[in-house]
């Protein structure tokens, strides 16, 4: 597919969205009367729920963390759509579950695949607005010229196209590279100064970017093992170097932060802050705190995809709240289309909702069902505040059944603790029905059945 | 002892405190050129270091804790000095080690015994700076009339004098009683009530004691199971009935607040906010959660002893700070009395170090030794990051030696996951060492041996 081409695919998608009453109106680039927000999307690796003074942390200190919760919004009970990292990053910047958008499974050096090529992203979504659109940090949905950051909307890319710990030797891993755009720049990446380098080129592409709506997706790559942080905060945290890691973190939410106030813009920016999955227990000190929750990084429990998540964009969500609805990283895709005016692609399902009004704290959250998939497995299913496992891990990387199946109520038992399935057998059935429905309806219609099948090593 | 010679007794203990130099002064009730500070002190039954919003709890509320939080400052490694309630609370009211004042169990209906005539309290002191003293809610340090709040300090008391599931017929207790000063007033308790009865009460010293320095002791029944609620609480919050019981509170935080700023008494009170042990693991449900800290209640491990801690004194300690220095109760002991302008007294070993240039983020805490026992053993201590466990509760109130002994960093692993007594054989020396010269020290010289042996059933 040319540019060209997708640009018209994309238009195509778009324009379906409005239906009948919006076909007659140009996707032109003709600027809004009101100017369209700018729009900053933090996502960091492997931090978890617990690894934040708002969430409990007793020794790592966030405060500019902190002073984006007294700015914004907290929500409690915020998803990631799976609880390892390329699926993670596929279903945030499409709006739909990793079993629909094809991303299943990690992507490794030696994969030619990425997100599949039919799949839109956000960034695609905000090029038809005329958004100016950056990717700094860690992409990991694929590192082949066709499929990196510049390939799927994103005018700019800087970064580490994959994990940072993908440099296995007698695997033919190359040396970690770092890229911009779709050159090499930097091999082997010094890991030291990425969080620093990140921060430096957000704040240029804010800078260079801000006569017009601009989208950046900053994508740390930290605090993934192995850990790296610059001299400036090396030893300067009481948890240790992983505190460290997520201290200088901290530091460049601020450099954001202060970037945006110091050019006017922060009346007009939404900023959301959140992490991929959970924290990589297997790395013991070096891996980051799940908080109350049970599980992590891998595991289909919450401490595997419940995220820290703090959203801000003064006058329009109210500074210093709490919210304990539920959110998904499939819900801020259709909330940042819609603050830019724009509506989700119509020729496909969409897995978000628009979450602004449970940010503004004026409605509870559309999002109902949480489907908790590890690899094409659905491990476990949660409807309003059950959550039935069908499978779970007990050690890292390894399954079993659960048998018999396992209930739990999320709201007044975050961590798992306490298993209904005997007591309340009505709401087994009906999680199990939901289950199956949710099944039968990606097997009925999946588009890329294909890429699953690849990643999963069949057929 | 009579008033008259307690009071003599009580003089005796606070003038030696401050030796030669201040021989010559009176302690007479003059009013101090500047007001002294109004004392607030609230302390929950059962609390667990995650069960508030600031803590990271998904589906509790708790907008007034987070108020508090908003105008003060929260310490994240604050401890109690028991797991259990009777020996935190003494630890509290007398600034010593439970093994110190001699209150090494719990207290039960059947008992004879209370905190020692010997010790002094809180409140005895404040009374010798004409403070008016209020006890509401749960005593537990004796509820013979001689070992009552009255008795010990407090001008009035209002409550139940210890917990509110003692009352075991076949063990011959009587139905809960409610007691204002000496006389039962209301029995059974109507436990319903008890937050909005508490709470009333409160406001009510609070008003009539306006007009001189106060110093209001709240210690809330609730959370301890059984667990109620009034009305106006039952069924509204997500987490069930143990977060109805919380949100309670948190409403009744709420109120005392407003009432120091109704009266303009805000800018002239210290405002402290604690948990008397961690949460109660085998009501399930209805006990709370420790967040990312290991045990609870009856344990040594840090869920038993660390607790949620929120302080606020507008205009002496900044807004909205948080501090991962380390506190304990008998710290805010010590405190309030420097607030007051008062000496600990000097005639005993006083544990607690006072923590206002902590508070205001000033200094490095002055505590760097906790020691956990349960009973009259101890079992863990804490010596600057390391905790070395000597035994451990593998369940409820069950104990077991740690062979080997087993070494954790609090402070890049708050959790006690991964033991390090194997890779630190010389710290393993060095708090085994503490830990003998502490018991030493305790051995040579305990002046409520009786006590202690009393209710460890010996002698």
């Amino acid at each position: 597919m040319t540019q060209h081409t997708r640009r018209d695919f994309i238009k195509r998608a778009v324009l379906g969205a409005a239906g009948v009453t919006l076909s007659g109106l140009t996707m032109s680039c003709s600027k809004p009367s009101k100017r369209s927000p700018n729009i900053v999307v933090i996502f960091v690796d492997d931090m978890g729920y617990g690894d934040m003074t708002r969430t409990g942390h007793p020794t790592i200190k966030t405060p500019n963390l902190d002073r984006m919760a007294n700015e914004g919004v907290i929500m409690t009970q915020f998803y990631s759509a799976n609880p390892v990292c390329s699926p993670s990053r596929a279903a945030l910047l499409t709006g739909r579950w990793p079993i629909r958008n094809g991303v299943v499974k990690v992507f490794f050096p030696y994969h030619n695949v990425g997100l599949p090529k039919n799949e839109i992203t956000l960034a695609d979504l905000l090029k038809t607005k005329d958004y100016a659109t950056g990717c700094i940090g860690k992409w990991h949905l694929g590192h082949k010229k066709e499929y990196l950051p510049t390939s799927r909307g994103f005018d700019y890319y800087y970064g580490i196209p994959y994990s940072n710990d993908m440099n296995n030797e007698r695997r033919g891993d190359p040396p970690i590279p770092v890229m911009r755009n779709e050159k090499i720049v930097e091999q082997p990446a010094n890991q030291d100064l990425l969080t620093k380098n990140y921060t430096k080129e957000a704040i240029q592409f804010i800078e260079r970017s801000k006569d017009k709506p601009f989208f950046l997706y900053l994508a740390h790559t930290m605090p993934h093992v192995p850990l790296h942080v610059s001299d400036d905060y090396r030893d300067t945290s009481k948890r240790g170097l992983y505190g460290d890691v997520i201290e200088e973190i901290d530091w460049s939410v601020g450099q954001i932060l202060d970037t945006l106030k110091d050019l006017k813009l922060d009346d007009n920016t939404f900023v959301a802050f959140t992490s991929d999955n959970g924290p990589w227990k297997i790395m013991k000190q070096n891996g980051g705190s799940a908080g109350l929750l049970r599980g992590y990084k891998a595991t289909t429990w919450e401490g595997g995809m419940r995220e820290p998540f703090i959203a801000k964009f003064p006058g329009r969500i109210p500074a210093n709240t709490v919210t304990t609805e539920v959110g998904t990283t499939m819900d801020l895709f259709v909330t940042c289309l819609k603050l830019a005016g724009l509506e989700p692609p119509a020729d496909r399902t969409i897995d978000g909702h628009d979450m602004m009004a449970v940010l503004q704290g004026k409605e509870k959250s559309q999002t109902k069902k949480i489907y908790y998939y590890f690899d094409d497995k659905l491990n476990a299913i949660r409807v309003g505040r059950y959550k039935l496992h069908f499978r779970k891990s007990p050690g890292d990387f390894t399954w079993q059944d659960c048998d018999p199946y396992e209930l739990y109520d999320l709201l007044t038992d975050p961590s798992e603790k306490y298993d209904l399935a005997a007591e309340k057998p009505e709401i087994v059935k009906q999680l199990i029905k939901e289950a199956e429905d949710f099944k039968a309806e990606i097997e009925n219609k999946n588009e890329n059945r294909d890429l699953i099948d690849a990643l999963m090593n069949r057929g």
